[in-house]
């Protein structure tokens, strides 16, 4: 599993130059790979959710970052190129990570080193990203192993956090797949995720694809699986962390935390280190996204004829109000996973993780 | 407001003796009244959702049994058609409790009789039920104004319980008409109520024909909201309530009562008393509706030429778990609002609202 490119969103051609990507908005409708050529195709990849996830996000600008040091390696593009692609999207914190990570790479060097080391940066991102979601894999499974109590484990997840939102393995779907590659019966309740629905169309389908049994529910719905013991397990990924351990993830998050203490089940998130900004002292400090209200009101789906439809689902002049993430507090994690091992939420918890990888 | 029949969701008219309900599968992309002949049609319209929402299926299904006491008012037709209408769904107990009020009015008569007397009935139960709706606006007043500290009185609903679920007033929104009517600045936060969004399709048009502000989010923006301070009060219906105070009520009204007790927000449930079922000893006891797949995994939407287009959302062969209420325990509601006054939700608080109804 994952030996290979077939499970991956983020593919880069070393002998022709190009990266190209799953356009996640066209899925599971069409598996289509988008080819990024210039910093625009990048910026237009992250900013119209074509790539999602904070992990590929990050990787995707890494590589943005390089292919704006091949058409003009000076310190104002650099500035410039950083500036843009951080811009395009400003809830996830790998985002800046990387292009920092890419940056101070390259801008010590004279502009005709830049091209060659942003690129090999960049692939040294990817390349860490797909070894610390492994490891997220390995650092999961026990939790998962000791809630299976011989029969089948219910697991249930929120949004996409699989390979799609990584580069492989993911985060919160890397114990999962390690699960049921270790011979576990694990199936997965996967809450579809309005408005974009990225539990349905990007959880389900990469579950699909891998075999590991799965079911979509409403979010609404997770309430009562919890309360009903139809869970044994609830693992999220998280687009940002702060220092205390307060986690931003996709809306609905911090519902299925309540909810999941409430049936006293584990709360674990999923996470690379990276996803940690210790700049940030509580959920508090982290920006939430806003993003627009026809999420909301229309939809696309395949109609009769399998053509991709939109629809428009509210009476006209309808408002909404479509805030794309929320903080679950620290007090309801039950764990924070990370390639380094568990940790719990808190300052405290989190101290050993920041002497592993310190602020940035 | 509501003084005349344009805000009403059954009509029934004396002269020429039909009944006709609006379908409410059709809003709010058209507004359409369904005439119901025979039997048959009340089966389907209680079944197909063209009415729902507790009191308004038991009103259809009053109206249901009167026309089979006009085509034959046998004995054997009782018992069969109530057997046929209680059958078209499982959860709201009202639907039960309308018809044995008719079935109690008649069955003691000759047959030569019913048909008048049950048609008798089933008007007097719908304008008890405008009655009831009224009263539960002018009790749930003064728990509105109470939160509203001036300035604008932030109120969120799940799913549909205003005057389309019922026959005028609506249960959870009759005190926000009132509230509205009283010249208080109230907004309503719509949840849009998944699978089949009946916060969207239902709640926003009815309050858009009402002239209230109200915003439309999606299920899972509702903790946030909660837990930024941007709500003053939450308040739904309820399909059944136990005699203990749980509340069954629209999958996803746990998960608000959650986030309202998180937040400190009082969480208020509407209802006439016939909606409290006292052979249930607690939420547990109440059964709960599973409906199909294809709700969750289809939409139906308004294309660019404005026709109405059923889209599918899912890969094939995807499976969807669709439960479609779920149980709010007792300590999570603040109030119970009945015709009768507010109840404490508990065995005690109940037992002054049992000693006015008895039990059925």
């Amino acid at each position: 599993m994952f030996n290979n490119d077939d499970l991956s969103s983020l593919r880069w051609s070393e002998r022709e130059s190009w990266t190209e990507v799953i356009d996640q908005t066209l899925l599971p409708h069409a598996l289509v790979w988008a080819p990024l050529e210039t910093l625009a195709d990048y910026c237009h990849a992250i900013a119209s959710m074509q790539v999602r996830g904070a992990p590929l996000i990050g990787i995707t600008a890494a590589f943005g970052l390089a292919r704006a040091m091949a058409e003009d390696p000076s310190d104002e593009n650099l500035r410039r190129a950083r500036a843009t692609l951080l811009a395009t999207r400003p809830t996830a914190v790998n985002l800046g990570w990387s292009l920092q990570q890419v940056a101070d790479a390259v801008a010590v060097l004279p502009p005709a080193q830049r091209a060659a080391a942003a690129l090999e940066k960049a692939r040294a991102l990817r390349a860490a990203d797909v070894a610390s979601c492994e490891q997220i894999g390995e650092q999961g499974l026990p939790l998962l192993r000791a809630r299976a109590k011989g029969g089948r484990l219910n697991v249930m997840t929120h949004c996409n956090a699989g390979w799609l939102a990584a580069v492989k393995w993911g985060t919160a779907l890397a114990p999962v797949y390690k699960a049921h590659a270790a011979g576990l019966d694990v199936h997965v309740w996967v809450s579809e995720t309005r408005p974009r629905n990225q539990g349905t169309n990007l959880t389900g389908w990469e579950l699909q694809r891998a075999g590991v049994p799965f079911t979509v529910v409403v979010d609404s719905s997770c309430g009562s699986l919890l309360r009903n013991g139809q869970v044994d397990c609830v693992i999220v990924g998280s687009d940002r962390t702060a220092a205390n351990g307060d986690v931003c993830n996709k809306v609905g998050t911090y519902l299925k935390a309540l909810a999941a203490r409430a049936a006293g089940v584990p709360f674990y998130v999923a996470l690379p280190a990276s996803t940690v900004d210790w700049h940030c002292a509580t959920g508090d400090d982290i920006p939430i996204e806003e993003r627009g209200a026809s999420e909301v009101l229309s939809i696309a789906g395949l109609d009769n004829a399998s053509n991709l439809r939109h629809v428009s689902l509210a009476a006209a002049e309808t408002t909404a109000y479509n805030p794309s993430f929320d903080i679950t507090p620290a007090e309801l994690v039950t764990g924070l996973v990370t390639e380094h091992g568990v940790f719990s939420a808190s300052c405290e918890g989190l101290e050993p993780l920041k002497n592993v990888t310190g602020p940035v």
